[in-house]
């Protein structure tokens, strides 16, 4: 029957008609905006219309960082425009910008290395190059100068932070993305140049003549919003409350229209489940699609998922997370206690027709992952990552950039994995507790770097 | 000779630098802008630096239209933002934007067919798709709804024109341009949506539901500003008088740094020239630079040539233009008198190991083709268009998109074919009476449409 319905699938599916509604209808969704909400009576709306049972929201309250004018220039040695855009949490500089000299770092570790008399009174350039590859450890390895560069810098007295864009591509669109600050140093201003702009930036500074930047964002924290994660289920029809969890996240940053983030993911799990919901006799247990708020800017949805869902998680059976775009499945990742390994292959034998029969360890989803504490089994379908990062978290994250024959791919992929999970006899075996607090995406540095 | 200064280019040339010096000292540079006047200076130093002779800037007036802010965004039968730029000599829209029900049509002619009852007080939308082609074609199907859309839609009594992007990319960044208004009818705003813009629109236009858009624009003219042609000139040993002409244009749209187009051309011809200039013996007559003021919005600077030596056109001999950016020599076209035949097949032999061999009609520069009038022999090195136009007028077009190996092999063809012409013995036979008003862009459908 999986494989039926990897077959049926991958003949082709709706799963593009919930992506182009998410992204043309209700469009950037970032969370505390009207348009989060928007979101959320879309997703109502789509789950109910598509045949879910169960269809309801749970309160998730987001924070509601608020995007505003963002501008930039060089002003020395020659003036030029600079395209940059406010990193998600960022402060906003004070009214006129900020202006001041620039540092270039290319790490964490290269700017601690200058010391505070190299970076007071400073704007520090993070410099960072972010590889393509088919794996998203390029990411994972670039992606601290966005999340961890403003504290860094700050505790060195900098007065604001650019980074080169997190991205594999050379469109003047900077990339987006989370900032954590921490508590003991001030927040300074943070924001992405694009990748041609760095480059620019790269060129003034070797030429050995001071640079100076100028830089002006009006972004800012406004107070807490309500959202919610949707859930809507197909009933399991023998054991109704053990539960596979698939989660995609309902937000979305402000730039795009979230089309491969994560609308795609969307599109994903609900057809994949509704195609399941649509067999003659449904699998012992229920589907549940969670359509997460927040996942971008604090997984406040993920949490409180776990909170809302804690009395039952002993019941969910598997966990599945989709957030990868339409690129096209090559694997399948997984964590669980190992006597599970006999349905994950069997799982993988079904995906290999797909490409995606190699396994890995791994799994968990920033929102699923929040269950990994209670040692509920990850799973999560691999996907070539290298063109997604050529458009994530920018303005060119729109519904042109969606791949239909891999949209439906994933769909096969994840409807597959679905039915064996709710159909395999036995509860799978827990991950086991020394591997619960695992960080979810290793970070190693890439074989090539600058 | 010929052969040897191709030779000499191909492995290497220092174009690159010039072309760096335009776009990361002076940056965008439209016409009337302060940045045009710097784009002046540069060149004067530029050529004074790098050997050349009369080097002088003729006095141009051109016009100096300006952006300013651009908003756009659907209003029903969904909240969408609207990335879109406005088109160069739009006016300004009223304060608080234009909004209307949009009206769709993929041609000029689809337009008129529509009548004035179905477009009178609505906002045109031209969706119009440029093909991607190794020749210009595509784009000189698509422009005219650029150039003449926004007066052709006001004569049948539309408050406001948006046309898809021309251009073969999908990212959202828009492709500005000249906009062609007629006297006699009002000139309405004019704006550039990106292609992913101007597809959502479209596929909300497919649901049915009436479309209504709003856009804001406060672009529009100041008076005309001063700006110059700078020339630079390889004086020829024994016929210094005669003159092959290598034109190349200094302004730029304003969007990006205006690396492809035309910064890449401006380094070809310098560079091409200065390696001439390095031979031990000059070749007969003079190699004269010209780096072009205002041939984005106006051609006053090819208009202006045209006045300034009016008095010595019968002694240009040729005239070669250099304006495709970086991509790879595909051939060469040329218009002349019958006789020059010989004298061109043997440049095309010479051209012939970079790919570039092939011949066909044409060659006329939108600046060198104000001389045509006058009969003077008019050269290309035809280029691979296949991808200028994912960044052309963009704000993608920036030094990242310099390909340096083909900006290279384009000096050493212009290199090849302007020692050639500066070296045949006779004067080449003039464009025939007959052929000197025929238009430089030929406009015939590409084979694939809508």
């Amino acid at each position: 029957m999986a494989e039926a319905l990897r077959e049926k699938a991958f003949a082709g599916t709706k799963a593009i008609d919930w992506v182009r509604g998410l992204t043309d209808e209700v469009g950037p969704r970032l969370s505390g905006s009207p348009q989060d909400m928007a979101g959320v009576a879309w997703a109502l709306a789509t789950l109910k219309a598509a045949g879910f049972t169960n269809v309801h929201a749970e309160k998730v309250m987001v924070p509601a960082w608020q995007r505003g004018v963002e501008m930039g220039e060089v002003t020395a040695p020659y003036k030029q425009k600079l395209v940059l855009t406010a990193l998600g949490g960022s402060p906003p500089t004070p009214e006129g910008g900020i202006e001041a000299e620039v540092v270039e770092a290319t790490s964490l570790e290269a700017l601690d290395a200058k010391g505070a008399a190299a970076v007071t009174g400073k704007i520090v350039f993070f410099n960072k190059r972010m590889e393509r590859g088919s794996e998203t450890r390029g990411y994972g390895y670039a992606v601290d100068v966005r999340t961890g560069g403003a504290s860094r810098a700050a505790r060195l007295g900098a007065v604001g932070v650019l980074i080169r864009s997190i991205g594999t591509d050379h469109n003047r669109l900077p990339h987006t993305g989370a900032v954590d600050y921490v508590a003991e140093v001030p927040k300074i201003p943070a924001a992405a140049l694009t990748i041609p702009d760095a480059e620019m930036l790269e060129r003034l500074l070797q030429s050995g003549k001071p640079v100076r930047v100028r830089f002006t964002l009006t972004c800012g924290d406004r107070p807490e919003a309500e959202s919610a994660n949707v859930i809507g289920e197909i009933k399991g029809s023998t054991k109704p409350e053990e539960i596979v969890l698939l989660g995609a996240h309902r937000d979305s940053w402000d730039l795009g229209t979230g089309a491969i983030d994560d609308a795609a993911g969307c599109g994903i799990v609900i057809e994949a489940a509704r195609l399941i919901g649509l067999l003659p006799k449904h699998p012992p247990r229920t589907i549940r699609v969670c359509l997460y708020a927040n996942e971008e800017n604090g997984i406040a949805g993920g949490k409180a998922y776990f909170k809302t869902h804690q009395a039952e998680l002993d019941k969910h059976a598997a966990a599945l997370e989709s957030d990868g775009g339409t690129d096209y499945p090559i694997g399948f990742a997984w964590t669980a206690g190992p006597s599970a390994e006999p349905f994950v292959k069997e799982v993988a034998a079904i995906l290999e027709p797909l490409g995606a029969g190699t396994l890995s360890p791994g799994g968990a989803g920033a929102d699923t992952g929040t269950l990994k504490i209670a040692g509920v089994p990850m799973f999560a379908v691999r996907q070539d990552s290298s063109r997604y990062f050529d458009y994530h978290h920018t303005a060119n994250d729109t519904f042109d950039k969606i791949d239909p024959e891999g949209l439906d791919r994933n769909v096969a992929a994840v409807a597959a994995f679905a039915y064996c999970a709710a159909s395999t006899p036995e509860m799978l075996e827990r991950i086991p507790p020394d591997k619960r607090a695992e960080p979810r995406r290793p970070v190693k540095p890439v074989t090539r770097t600058r």
